[in-house]
């Protein structure tokens, strides 16, 4: 599998991807999904891939001859929106080649990418683009996409980063999102790409490839899971003899939904039987 | 969906279950998935589902039924693992009547159990039952078993559960572990059924329901996300210019892996090209 984030904020993006892939548990590897893009001093893209490596190479591969799709492509592109429907022509032709013969293997068609950068006279734009080559784009309100296993990673994500949240606190973040990724599945591995691009910079100011050895990494490694066993025992213990006033109470039943029966081997055979009969016509 | 973690600890189990089933997003409804049995002081179980409604509804009415599968049911079984083998024929029973036809509508026969309880003369036990009706049991290394949204909610069970955990801990781990899918996933809702079995004892002693207005729910929604924070502003942001001595050094490159290469335009026009055609043949 493969565990990659992207955010899209108010100073720049932050792109951070890891490298394993899998085909069934015995064939485990290490390929690059992020791919970047740089021309002069008038844009700079990234690009982030899940999915059938098939396909996402045969993506890539596209983008990096620099294939006219449409009259377009990365480097001719007028806008990040433009580029992004570039990024989608490309599946589409990868699609039209091998869709029939994936169809008759019974797999599917399957590839997710996040493509984010600037072209100069826009702000910094993220796209997430689908399998389909349809793509939505990053908000203000919704500032971050995930691509692959997405779901360990996305509670601390949720609870600290908005589009104000500067970029090195957003890598951080990020950073976090993927140690517990790590953590909980085994399909998502290091080394991993992480890049920092400051809005306006048109260049990747702040590029590195991390693996265990990576102090800073090695740091949130321990640190994390430390701080969040310490802020996990400062939360107090449900108390199940206290009043309905203090915070700790944990007696006060629902008023939505009854409290949960219980079964006896007795009742069956008596009251209950018939009423269940009852409820099965 | 649904969210339901199970625990088989020391002192006994901790089970938890959110209510919420949707059928698309037009569809949503409460069903209770936390099912009791009880019979004198001689065994306790408790049954939580996830899946296919109408299967799991029908598992569980053969087992409320007490109906005789290869001569047993769950207030005959020797121990757990027969109760558990009751369980899994249960489903097999529903597999054999509606399989066929859930096949012909294109749905997949999905049930997924926790069970567990104590018989007495043994330990507590815990089981995952699958759509099969095999099952596999929690171990002291392997104490917990999630069903239905699992993802979100794992990191923390990951980083503070253990065999060892005091129940009432634990209780709080698995309200917290809760409480980030919900934050994450609408399709897990409250009220949420919460029983803390302890060993021996042979009876639900801790048994509540839980809804927006419990105190003790409503302190861990509130004050996990202010921990979480916390935690996180605690741990330092990387450095990049700092030296590879410091925790927070980001740059240090990985040695298995060298960075991410940068796509020029101009580069593709020339020395990049020809070895790409090299290496497609």
């Amino acid at each position: 599998m493969t565990y990659c984030v992207g955010l899209c904020l108010k100073n720049g993006l932050v792109f951070l991807a890891d490298t394993r892939t899998n085909a069934g548990v015995d064939q485990i590897g290490t390929f690059r999904k992020m791919t970047l893009f740089q021309k002069d001093k008038d844009r700079f893209f990234a690009l982030m891939s899940s999915g059938n490596l098939a396909i996402t190479q045969a993506v890539k591969e596209i983008l990096l001859q620099g294939k006219l799709l449409g009259g377009k492509n990365l480097w001719n592109a007028t806008n990040a929106h433009e580029a992004a429907e570039v990024v989608g022509d490309a599946i589409k032709q990868v699609y039209d080649r091998d869709f029939l013969a994936l169809k008759k293997a019974g797999i599917d068609f399957n590839c997710n990418l996040i493509f984010g950068g600037q072209v100069r006279g826009e702000n910094p734009r993220l796209f997430n683009v689908y399998s389909a080559g349809n793509f939505i784009e990053a908000t203000p309100e919704n500032c971050y996409f995930q691509i692959g296993e997405s779901k360990y990673g996305k509670p601390i994500l949720d609870r600290v980063v908005n589009f104000q949240t500067p970029l090195n606190l957003a890598t951080k973040c990020a950073l976090i999102s993927m140690d517990s990724t790590l953590k909980s599945n085994i399909s998502v591995g290091l080394p991993l790409d992480l890049l920092v691009y400051e809005a306006n910079s048109f260049h990747p100011g702040k590029l590195v490839t991390i693996d265990e050895s990576n102090p800073y990494y090695q740091m949130i490694h321990q640190v994390w899971g430390q701080k969040l066993r310490a802020a996990f025992m400062e939360i107090p213990e449900p108390s199940w003899n206290s009043t309905r006033r203090s915070s700790a109470a944990i007696m006060s039943n629902s008023k939505e939904l009854g409290s949960v029966p219980i079964e006896y081997e007795n009742k069956k055979k008596s009251a209950v039987k018939p009423k269940r009969q009852g409820r099965k016509k």
